[in-house]
């Protein structure tokens, strides 16, 4: 069956995000008051498996595998059918 | 009040999105069945708003004018306090 993924790979809490800043200095040139920006990646795909709970084993080997950086990223998942 | 804001901003469905083909590849490699791959930046910030309608009001503006290239992606957001 396939199963729906969007995965968020963001910059771990503890470091600091220039891209994050940088959108937070434009947010108040344009008026909005903003803070604690952090910017990260947005990820959505198709995957096959026999089961949620596969896909959700599936999800998390390739997160650790290929789509985050553990020195610097963390990562959050939803599967759904 | 402070509300929290998540956006998703997505190349749009009609575009190619090279990033994603090449994470295809990627995972394709290591061996998982991922199919329709896209890749786009997910955002999170605090704004100050006296309602709810407000600050959805406030991220809409600030999604139009600074956070999404139209020609390229789409955008999504979820307030909530």
């Amino acid at each position: 069956m396939q199963y729906s993924v969007e995965i968020n790979v963001m910059p771990l809490k503890e470091l600091l995000d220039p891209q994050g800043k940088a959108v937070e200095h434009g947010l108040h040139n344009l008026g909005f008051d903003a803070s604690n920006v952090r910017i990260g990646k947005h990820m959505t795909f198709k995957i096959e498996a026999t089961s949620k709970e596969e896909a959700i084993a599936k999800v998390d080997e390739a997160c650790k595998k290929l789509l985050h950086n553990q020195v610097m990223e963390y990562y959050e998942f939803v599967v759904s059918e």
